[in-house]
């Protein structure tokens, strides 16, 4: 017997590597290539550190009032988090608490087992057709709950709003939860269905769109008892998570949307441009709406093409399961300089093989 | 049936009161009454704010080596998180999953029995003795672990070193954990027993002597086995918690040790002050080695000196419950001018009574 004994062991997930070397191109993460909104300098500079020796308000309502406007929605049907993965870490502690299983595809983002497993919840997954999209029926059937996102991740691939409607409406019995980390890069939201569908959470993140990954900001939408629901599981074991600094920055990020939609459609630009080209030389890929593309190559093994940029100082995502995946590159939608040099380094080494 | 019957109900913590009336004196939840250190303000105007489109380090190295160096560890003897709630929350999780109790004691840090019912972890509570000690021999039965805070909330009471080392080596099967957010203001740390004992984990936060509450940082100290186990939990369920902002910010507040002393020196010097001044007025009061006092008056209900002072403008804090305390107020120290209007309050009202 030893204090280790009482110990929870578990596989930690490798996140995508972050690097210090600026010079390393950096598409891993799908972080925006673009800084964010001049109003967050001017406020980072103009903030009251003094302050910070106060705790940051536990209900947020600055930012949650500004995220409000934002969407025409009343500032009690948003709660927000430290990052995506908090706000859907809460929810999943809050509306999956039920003894049905919880539904979500074989192919989607990787934190949603290893929150079901943490919290104890049951989950059965849906596989994905041959061209990674969803099969809405899958979802019909009995269940504890429903997470779809939406882009799918790591695929990029847009189910449709009608689609993802109908999930809802089979589901009355359910909370429905879309992520929606992507959605600003063109596909539909589902916010505009919240007043219709009381079991419908929708997650959103600052760390894509809005450029703003180092603050650590999520928000969820739905009707004012989910996010009651929410407040109250959050209330009853840590009140002050998200910090004064992201507070303040986030609210002014929000004071300038058009910053974000500039930037947003720059990354669109680049990466309907960028598809074409990967096409011609010999990638696969489907119609993403997020900022990254999800390739594979007809000849050449995705692991191999990774090892290989990553010796060029281009970092990408590759991961080796599922199985199904193991042949994919996940690329960031990057500026048009480094999607350039990631085409110039890619063709040079494809015209060798 | 509906998507309510799958959702967990619970009773929402209610934090201390947070107020935007700058008029308030804010006595209820022990933040520190000066500003964090002049350096925090010069690295918030300096701050590279373009890198808060990247993804914060998930490892926290900078702020890690700065509290390291700061307490002569080595960087990975050292875990940081959002808070103190957050790190103590990742050691429940990691460390107390065995099928034994932990123990702690039935007056303490409010959050413990909170966690354990989370995470399903058996608990038993001992009674601190008639002046709220910790009576060590309570905990050297078996167990499945040990939480205490030293010196003690809401009491400020401090356990010898002597005791808790007591703890620490009657617990070779269990981990131990310290937790000391008030420690540096005239307690003795148990961080100097690191490297003698494996199961000793020792926890403190940067939102009382730091004076840096709005920033949510806390640390857990102990040997690197320990340390390496709390990283695979946090990297296991979610990799990017402390935001840039708080890492920056956070690592300049620990270049600036001097100012940190300074603040609390200043904050024991009221503290020592003010103590007999309220026994004067017929308060009971132990010596509280932390930046509250926990006091009981002799003829007057503290819920009613509670309303009365803040009706007064004048936030303290006060617990309706566990019923052993509920004729207390925890007293946070606040400047001399803060704690001269208190007593000038109090005493015009207890004079009258």
């Amino acid at each position: 017997m030893s204090w280790e004994d009482n110990i929870r062991r578990v596989e930690p997930y490798t996140p995508g590597e972050q690097t210090k070397n600026p010079d390393i191109i950096k598409l891993n993460t799908n972080e925006c290539p673009y800084p964010p909104s001049p109003k967050v300098v001017q406020m980072a500079r103009e903030m009251d550190i003094e302050k910070l020796r106060l705790y940051p308000d536990p209900k947020v309502t600055d930012l949650n009032e500004a995220w409000a406007e934002y969407y025409h929605l009343q500032p009690d049907q948003v709660f927000s988090g430290v990052g995506s993965d908090d706000v859907l870490a809460i929810a999943f502690l809050t509306f999956f608490y039920g003894k049905k299983p919880i539904l979500f595809p074989d192919i989607t983002y990787s934190f949603y087992d290893v929150w079901a497993d943490l919290f104890r919840i049951p989950f059965v997954t849906k596989a994905l057709d041959e061209h990674f999209k969803l099969r809405k029926e899958d979802y019909f059937g009995e269940n504890g709950g429903v997470i779809i996102a939406n882009p799918n991740a790591p695929t990029g691939e847009e189910a449709d709003l009608a689609e993802i409607e109908d999930i809802i409406r089979h589901n009355p019995d359910s909370v429905v939860i879309v992520d929606e980390a992507y959605v600003d890069f063109g596909a539909a939201s589902a916010v505009s269905l919240i007043d219709k569908y009381e079991n419908l959470l929708v997650v959103q993140t600052f760390s894509k769109a809005w450029a703003l990954a180092g603050l650590r900001i999520g928000f969820a939408m739905g009707n004012k008892k989910l996010i009651r629901y929410m407040n109250d599981v959050k209330f009853s074991f840590n009140s002050y998570t998200m910090n004064t600094t992201a507070i303040r920055l986030g609210t002014a990020a929000i004071q300038d949307v058009a910053y974000m939609h500039k930037i947003v459609t720059d990354t669109v630009k680049t990466r309907e441009r960028v598809k074409p080209l990967l096409r011609e030389l010999g990638f696969t890929l489907g119609d993403s709406k997020s900022n990254f593309v999800f390739v594979s190559h007809r000849s050449v093994p995705a692991s191999e093409l990774f090892q290989m940029l990553r010796e060029h100082d281009i970092l990408v995502r590759y991961f080796s399961k599922p199985e199904r995946i193991n042949n994919y590159l996940r690329i960031s939608i990057g500026t048009d300089e480094q999607m350039d040099r990631l085409l110039e380094v890619l063709k040079k080494y494809l015209e060798n093989k």
